[in-house]
C-alpha cells in the first residue's frame, strides 16, 4: 500500500488530466496509459512493455489472475490518494502504463493485412478511438493514419476504444494520403473512398465485386477526404442515406462500411491470423 | 442587444449545466435546448414551439434567413455575458429554448411507419442521441423508448443527435418491452432483437425475408436486452463479429443494423412521407 501521494514510484500516473496530449511536445511522456479493468486486461496481452500497474484494492484482485507470475510492480493505493495522483477522480479504479512501441511500416502492415482502414484528417480522440474499436469487431487487419489524426494512443482514445487500439495494428503514413493509395493499388489492393457525395456509389456496388483485398479511406467528419485522395482511389462509395440528412459521424460510418465488406469474413473467422482475426495480433 | 445577465428574459438558458436533467423531478422546466446553428435551424423547422433565441451576432445573422418574419423572440448577447447566464462558455454562440409536445400513441407511431426502433435500457444520453442521427440517417421511420431509456430531449442527447431528435418521431412505451412487442407482431410487424449472443442468426437473414415492416429491438451496452425481450422477438439477429471482441457501442450495433436492413429502401425515398424520408417528419 502506497500512502505517500508524492512517492516517485507514481509518477507515470501524475496529473493525467494535463499530461501528454502531446507526447511530441518538450516534456511529453509518451506513456500509454490504460483505464479500468478490460483496459487494463487488454494492456497486459499487447505488444506494449508495461510499466506499472496502479489501483484500489478491489480492482487490483479482479485482476489478480493476469498480474501473477508478472515482473510489473503494482501500487496499491487507496482512491483519495489515487485521485490526488492521477488529478481527477477515477471510478474506474485501476490505471496500466506502458511503454510505447516503433510503429511497423505501412508496407509491412499492408502486406499482413487483407482489409485495411485508411483515416485522413480524424482529429478528434473519442473518434480515433470508436473507429479502432469498430475496426477489431467488423474486420479491419489494419489502420493506416494519414495526415491530420491524432494519437490513437491518447488516453482517451485507448478508452473509447475499449483498448482495441493496442491490438489494431496500426502505422502513421506522414505524406499525402494520395501517395499511400497510388502503392496500395500497385500492390493489389481495391482502394474506395467513402464519401457523402450524391455521385459515389451505393457501397454495395463492391458486393459485386468482391475484391480480394479493399481499403477504404475515411475522412474527417465535416470537410471529409481531400479532393486529392478521392481521386486516387479505384472509386467513392457512400452509405445509403435518407435523402436530407447530411452525414454520419465519422466512426459510425466507418462501422457501416466495415460490416458491409468485411463482418462476415471476420465472423467466418477467416482472417490472416486464422480463426482469432483482429483478436489474435 | 441584451447587457445585463440577470435580465428574465434570459431565464430559459440560466444556468444550463445544472437544469434540467431530469424535468420530471420538482423545479424541472423540460424545456428543449438546441445549441449551435445546425441544431437550431432543425429546431426551428419542427414542431417543437420555439420560445427563444439567444446568441453572439455572428450567429444570428446566419440564421438570418430562418428568424425572419417569425414570431420568436431573439437576444443577442455578447460572448462573455452568454457564458454567464449560461453556466459555460458555448463556443457554438447561439441557443435556441422551446417547449415539448405530447408525444404520439406508440400504436399510431407504428401505424404510420415501415421500420422501427424500438430501445431498452439506453440510459446513456450521448448514445440516444446517437441512435437517433444513425436513425434518420439510415432509415427508422421511428423510435420507441422502452423503460430505463433516459429523455432523448435532454440538451447532451439533441446536440449529440445534430437534432435528428427534433424530427424522428418517438414516443415512450412504460410497460414491458415484451408487451409492446407482442403488440407488434399482432399487427404484422416483424421484431428482429440485436444480440451478441453466438446462438442468434447473423443480421443477413432478413435479406431472404425481406419482411416488409421490421422493427429492430436494441439493448443497452453491457447488460444488452432482458431475457423477456429477447423471448418475445420473432427471431434474435447479431452482427457477425470477429471473434473475441465482445460487442460494439449500442448506437453503432444500430447503425449497422439499420444500415443493413433499411438504408437502400432509404436511398431509394421510398419511406412513409415520400421522398424526404425521415427528414420530412
Amino acid at each position: 500500500m502506497v500512502a505517500d501521494p508524492g512517492d516517485p514510484r507514481l509518477d507515470d500516473f501524475r496529473d493525467l488530466s494535463r499530461a501528454d496530449r502531446r507526447p511530441d511536445r518538450p516534456g511529453g511522456r509518451g506513456l500509454v496509459i490504460a483505464e479500468g479493468t478490460v483496459v487494463v486486461r487488454r494492456l497486459l496481452d499487447s505488444a506494449y512493455p508495461v510499466r506499472a500497474v496502479l489501483g484500489v484494492g478491489r480492482r487490483l484482485d479482479e485482476l489478480a489472475d493476469v498480474l501473477a507470475g508478472r515482473d510489473v510492480p503494482v501500487w496499491e493505493v487507496d482512491a483519495d490518494l489515487m485521485a490526488r495522483v492521477v488529478g481527477f477522480h477515477l471510478n474506474r479504479g485501476v490505471l496500466a502504463a506502458a511503454d510505447r512501441v516503433p510503429f511497423p511500416a505501412v508496407a509491412e502492415l499492408a502486406a499482413g493485412a487483407r482489409s485495411l482502414a485508411v483515416l485522413e484528417g480524424v482529429g478528434d480522440h473519442e473518434n480515433l478511438g470508436a473507429l479502432f474499436r469498430n475496426a477489431a469487431a467488423l474486420g479491419a487487419d489494419a489502420v493506416v493514419l494519414g495526415p491530420g489524426c491524432s494519437d490513437p494512443l491518447y488516453r482517451r482514445s485507448v478508452r473509447v476504444s475499449m483498448g482495441w487500439v493496442l491490438r489494431v495494428p496500426f502505422a502513421p503514413w506522414d505524406g499525402p494520403v494520395a501517395d499511400l493509395l497510388e502503392l496500395l493499388r500497385g500492390t493489389g489492393w481495391t482502394v474506395a473512398a467513402l464519401t457523402p457525395a450524391a455521385s459515389a456509389r451505393p457501397l454495395s456496388v463492391l458486393d459485386q465485386r468482391r475484391p480480394d483485398r479493399v481499403a477504404v479511406v475515411l475522412g474527417a467528419e465535416g470537410p471529409g477526404l481531400t479532393a486529392a485522395a478521392l481521386a486516387a482511389a479505384d472509386l467513392q462509395v457512400r452509405i445509403p442515406m435518407t435523402p436530407g440528412v447530411d452525414s454520419l459521424n465519422v466512426a459510425t460510418a466507418g462501422a457501416v462500411a466495415f460490416a458491409a465488406l468485411w463482418a462476415p469474413r471476420a465472423a467466418a473467422g477467416a482472417g490472416p491470423d486464422g480463426p482469432d482475426g483482429a483478436d489474435a495480433h
